[in-house]
């Protein structure tokens, strides 16, 4: 089917910046752009469907590229223990923290993970997401991350959203595998990652690069194992200390390296020389009082490419909102607008690998796109949090998800 | 009409404490709670309606004790400038800051106000707001105090929600005022205030107490003229600097003082003596990337009732999430969740005067309340941003702010 939406202005994202388009129309053939421009010059055109945008300013569909919405149980009665004055340690040695998450997970049965899923998924997409990344990590052994990759992909099934799933098994050891981490990444590699590959359940290999997760070398089996596999890797890197991960990811031409508050210059140049994207998460920052900045100066110095994400987890950012990452990602680390909606768009789309097909309003680009209810695009990521009135184009069509 | 709400589990926030009722039942009568307690224990009744509330936990509707969302123009092309590294002078030099907003509030119409301004409370009632306070301040003239207070009564009859008039006239000196502080404060004191008070535009008077605003001899004589009309003070206080705002407030047995970064413990055992409400505003704290943070240990040691409020204006905090401020306020201030809900409840209410009818469940208090869809109260403070599913029944009467 041929349509045309017309009577609204662009923020087309083309190179990463707005490349605005003032009384803009797009003509739409299929799921596809096929021509947008303005609109004194649309070209000769029949369509079947004509739809008036009222003055909304569009932009691409929002791109969320770094999540951990999959997961069992519920750790907003940890949150509240914190705030009453238990320690990290009490928690730990209670059962709390990451690995309470893990053993919720591998006792909810896939259809409990899909439908919590979902109830998180729901704000996300309300808030303008087209595109969505799912993170397995807290199964950890074969079938646990079988059932979290699963539930990603029928994620994309029931909602309106395209979800790409990223292996994470390398997110942290698990408890039956304590002081042994070298076996723990050989499972990775030899069964794991392999056994899900074949089942066409990954579309990127990622892992935890920290002194309390796992070292560069043992990262870097991780990464050889994904590329016999011919799968593209990204590394959750200098969160909390400086070990080069990313360098080590740009090596291994990385889609991204994310968190990066304690990156150096030098791993900057080998990013923008690899073209990984370095995937910023304000979330994270705030949740955890950090006050190390990721070197924003560096990555524009040397052109690495900027995305943000909402990191939606449940212990460091339980965030269900990807615009007002905008917002922190503008107040916290001095993002210009343009460079924070760049980063869920067209650089979110890149550290996806899907920079060819989504994150900018252009012909031959697949047609996912929000009209909002502003004056400029600055206004994305100005206000602090709540809704703006929008309609969300999904495929060349409205969706809604009320 | 006498009706029946149940299957649901209540913070009813009785004495500003969660106070659960599991499995509750609330009996209203017209628009008031006329019984609440363990369904179990349901007096024998006769109503014409019952609701069945599907398991959520249910909360008294949220007060958002401290807005500025009446205002004409926009700053988000500046707030845009300044990431782009324009200075505060530069932008302040080019007509920018509070100056353009107090510009464009006197040319715009009261429809157009009123339209702006029901655009802002939507979001934050969807949010699950009963409540609001709406400050005037950015007219500094008669005429458009009096423009902005008539947009905030309107506000409350076009929209589902209750809205309190503070007439802030004290809020900066208007240009034509420059150098002639206290010719404006006379002006406040024996024109502005004595006519909008005659005209049943004010609930409360406020005013702004720092350096670049106003002293405290000045804010004492706003204090004095609203005290010979009657009207409960409210002041701004200590958010830059300590002049000891807070402790003046206490005494003219202010509903609340607000800001409050540089209060002292003597403010603190001031405002505890005085029944004075301390009114945080984490929006603000983060978007000035401020580092002081409010002495919560001494308003906890003096018994200070603590409320959180988006103090939602163009500047300082363009927030348009209430519940955006419970993460903020835990996160950031290190609130407990319970504390951050007291503080959009019951605290908030006493910081309008409504401390007797708002703010908890509990017979003969107006039937403001949200059904949530949660696990524990804790939820509410726990996710970062984002819509949580809701029922919101005010006045007995469900409501939907779509
Ligand atoms: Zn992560
Ligand atoms: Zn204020």
């Amino acid at each position: 089917m041929k349509q045309l939406w017309q009577n609204c202005h662009a923020a087309t994202m083309v190179g990463g910046r707005y490349s605005i388009i003032e009384d803009a129309a797009i003509l739409t053939e299929g799921r596809l752009i096929q021509w947008i421009g303005r609109r004194a010059e649309l070209p000769a055109h029949e369509v079947q469907r004509r739809h008036d945008l009222g003055g909304a300013w569009v932009t691409p569909g929002l791109i969320d590229c770094h999540t951990h919405l999959v997961f069992g149980g519920d750790r907003s009665a940890e949150f509240e223990q914190r705030l009453q004055g238990v320690s990290y340690a009490e928690i730990a040695a209670a059962g709390g923290g990451i690995a309470s998450t893990v053993r919720a997970t591998r006792e909810a049965s896939e259809d409990d993970l899909l439908a919590s899923a979902i109830k998180r998924a729901r704000p996300l997409l309300a808030d303008g997401v087209t595109v969505l990344e799912v993170k397995s990590g807290y199964g950890l052994d074969l079938a646990s991350e079988r059932k979290m990759l699963r539930v990603a992909r029928r994620l994309g099934e029931v909602l309106p959203v395209t979800v790409c799933a990223t292996c994470l098994s390398a997110h942290a050891l698990p408890a039956e595998y304590a002081g042994r981490a070298d076996a723990y990444i050989e499972l990775i590699c030899t069964e794991i990652l392999p056994a899900l590959a074949a089942e066409g359940l990954v579309d990127a290999v990622d892992a935890f690069c920290e002194h309390l997760a796992f070292s560069p070398a043992q990262v870097e089996r991780v990464f050889q194992a994904a590329q016999r596999l011919g799968l593209p890797v990204k590394l959750h890197a200098e969160q909390l200390s400086s070990l080069h991960g990313s360098s080590l990811a740009a090596r291994y031409q990385a889609l991204s390296a994310d968190h990066l508050e304690f990156m150096t210059e030098e791993d900057a140049i080998a990013m923008a020389a690899a073209g990984t994207v370095a995937v910023l998460l304000p979330g994270a920052f705030f949740v955890l009082r950090e006050t190390q900045l990721p070197p924003i100066e560096a990555l524009r110095k040397h052109g690495v490419a900027m995305a943000l994400a909402s990191d939606l987890n449940p212990g460091t950012s339980p965030a269900l909102s990807l615009r007002l990452m905008l917002n922190m990602g503008c107040t916290a680390f001095r993002l210009t607008p343009e460079e924070a909606l760049a980063g869920v768009t067209l650089n979110a789309a890149k550290a996806l690998g899907l920079g060819h097909t989504h994150g900018s309003l252009e012909a031959g680009k697949v047609a996912d796109f929000v009209a909002w209810d502003i004056q400029r695009p600055a206004e994305l990521a100005y206000w602090l949090g709540g809704d703006l009135p929008k309609r969300i184009i999904r495929h060349a069509e409205e969706v809604s998800c009320g």
